[in-house]
């Protein structure tokens, strides 16, 4: 299967918090898009962490866009020259005060392939030690709670947790650690 | 958790395929930020199908912001007026030639809670019949894959299947299949 080809690529939209290309593409059928839009957004990278007493470290806060207090794996954009371990690193900390010895990639994935440039890089830590103190943004309020695996798949089921990026890392995170589907 | 308060919100780039707003709003804390920036997007719907024998119905086609051929169950956008259900039978149908019988909802998800309006609703159905013929977009062009459920996690563990959406939606299908974890 062949993919388009770009004809262009010029940035319509550019502030330093969001930025739009507009790209002009040919298809395989020799059609021509003029005004194909993209979102140019930035990687972010999330961990499923997992405390000594097995509880998922997750974090509520309020997320404008969606308008709503959201609980989350902790998650962060990767700022330039970090790579994603890096990031995920520094933001967990930040967030939650907890230190990871050892981490584990687990799988980057995108959440709108049709209009979006990023990925969300998706870790694994059951290595991880209390030690730091928060230390949020300005913008940030944020509760940190810890939630037992099968509490965790519950408030899915339920719609407490209802963030993509969020439900894949549980998920994928479960499956690292052994958990297998009855099939 | 207080919500932030929206002061003001304006379409700064409003074009027929993307929108981005930009909204004056007042934390909690009285800090006021006058430029958050929000992809004003369109909700979208996706399906975990399952063949009757047990196979998942997935579509594999070019994404251009991600630049690759993706492996991802069906999905489209809602248009104007229509339900979410609605949406999801009528791009199931032209996508890959099935007509549903019955469908269930599972979970509507938000991809970007900080940066992002929009919801993916994620719907299932275990009974589906072959029967229209594909109907595509002038920019499509679709190979429609029956996968069997084991497979379709080993594409996740490798990488080929890398949607979040779609990730979502085979693992919430399978419990609602009932699927458990063994914990």
């Amino acid at each position: 299967m062949k993919k388009w080809k770009t004809l262009s690529s010029e940035l319509v939209f550019n502030n330093k918090w969001f930025k739009v290309q507009k790209d002009i593409v040919s298809l395989p059928n020799g059609k021509v898009i003029d005004d194909f839009f993209i979102w140019n957004s930035k990687d972010a990278a999330i961990i499923f962490a997992l405390t000594s007493n097995r509880k998922i470290v997750l974090v509520k806060q309020y997320k404008h866009g969606s308008d709503s207090v959201m609980i989350e794996c902790p998650a962060g954009y990767v700022e330039n020259k970090e790579t994603p371990e890096i990031s995920i690193k520094r933001e967990f900390m930040e967030e939650t005060g907890y230190v990871v010895d050892s981490i584990a990639p687990l799988l980057s994935v995108v959440h709108h392939p049709t209009k979006e440039t990023s990925k969300l890089h998706i870790f694994f830590s059951d290595s991880i030690k209390k030690s730091a103190v928060q230390n949020f943004d300005e913008t940030e309020e944020i509760e940190v709670m810890e939630v037992p695996i099968n509490k965790a798949l519950d408030m899915i089921k339920d719609g407490q947790i209802w963030a993509s990026g969020t439900i894949c890392a549980i998920f994928l995170g479960l499956n690292k650690l052994g958990y297998r589907y009855e099939l």
